[in-house]
């Protein structure tokens, strides 16, 4: 079984989980792009973190699956960071497709949201990341309403939970205190 | 096969399902929560309508199997009274799982919908059930959204019709005559 | 493998299709309806595209088995016309259900999408076809929603890339050359 922590592109995932990390030391995350990336290599597949989207399908899910059959093994309950509907050029496409909830069978899916001005806002001072691309507000609306669906469809395959946590503009550490609460919850049922 | 009815606390459910029993004398509603209950109080699990949703995960889904293999056998095509997407505090877990789904095969879902500023008004005045932490009236837009979400899983998974009925103030009993003429409808097919 | 082409009625498929064929001539688009009226029709079973929706449960669903069957065999990964969710008047039905995404395994589902008043007129002029019933602009915001939803749970069954392309007034040319070009970007991954 494993906890997953997902959501839009610019909802403050990474903001969030490093102030979780602050709260609770011992809490280990493992990024999926980072296992797939790693496996990737190990293929000798060239790609990056912005390329890998564009991917031949085959090949794209292959290295999800052995990514996820890696973390599977690191810990009883892998914490993942990953996506629930992961943006491409040619539209979304699963992060936690059939094949990949079989391996990890998640306990909890947590979806991060915020609201959508402070994501376009983040998006836009994001220089590291080619996320240009991601569109306005609307298209946000868009991502943000996708990703429930894709979690509904996740926990009802699975008996997952599904907890919503919205990242309010500089309340970061209070949506990590929520995480870590609902994560230690949900690990003693 | 079964027809079930459901919708966020405070859509109306109860009192539209009282007003359809006023019409049509006939008919028999099966409440999950009742036959997961009795079927706690026979297993010796000490829990309540309000608590339940706290349960062990493994405790949790036995009983909610065994409730509706239960409601099943009670008719040819019971009507049931369940939630989609049961609120707790870790989280929405899934009130027709995929394997409650091959259970009770459901051929309708009606899924009653309302104004987030009815729903509001109504949980306030309900004093009798701990419905105080189910939140404002954005987080009643998210859990009537999930609900639809979990709806068409469902739906997709079963080949089930989903209706949505919305229940307006005052309007209780034509949301009635609705459901009952969508179910009778639905059972001629 | 197919690539599948959705949208609630009045987001202007037909439209943004014909615009397609116009630009590339090799097109060959299937419309699901045709094939199960097709079929209807060898079966000597009386309907029509207004009517089909109130066929017996279980007529429709081996029609519909036997249209995707046909569409199938066309060609290599067939370009099919058809719902997501179908309004009938006794709610939505799957046009995409398990059964179905297994014969035609879509590596690519694109969902149309308009402004909802834009929808609101485009059907009010639309006389030829029996869409009165299909409510107004909050019914039209319900339909985009739970097509989304089943877009999703269809995506996370198989796979397949969902790409929302959105179907401007006055712009349909610009949504069927984004949709040529997804189309053949996906066709080479």
């Amino acid at each position: 079984m494993s906890i997953i922590v997902a959501g839009a592109p610019g909802a403050g995932k990474t903001t969030v989980l490093n102030e979780a990390k602050k709260i609770d030391k011992k809490i280990r995350i493992h990024g999926a792009w980072e296992y797939i990336l790693d496996e990737a290599k190990k293929q000798k597949i060239k790609t990056s973190h912005d390329t890998i989207r564009k991917l031949p399908r085959e090949t794209w899910i292959q290295l999800q699956e052995r990514a996820f059959e890696e973390i599977k093994h690191k810990s009883e309950m892998p914490l993942i960071d990953t996506h629930l509907a992961i943006l491409s050029e040619n539209g979304y496409f699963p992060g936690l497709p059939e094949n990949v909830l079989k391996i990890i069978q998640p306990k909890l899916i947590i979806l991060l949201e915020a609201d959508p001005k402070d994501i376009l806002a983040r998006r836009k001072k994001d220089k590291t990341r080619q996320r240009s691309d991601f569109g306005g507000s609307t298209k946000i609306l868009e991502q943000q309403d996708i990703n429930r669906a894709y979690a509904a469809t996740c926990s009802n395959k699975t008996n997952a939970l599904v907890k919503i946590i919205v990242n309010r503009e500089g309340k970061a550490k209070e949506a990590a205190k929520e995480l870590i609460e609902t994560i230690k919850s949900v690990k003693n049922t």
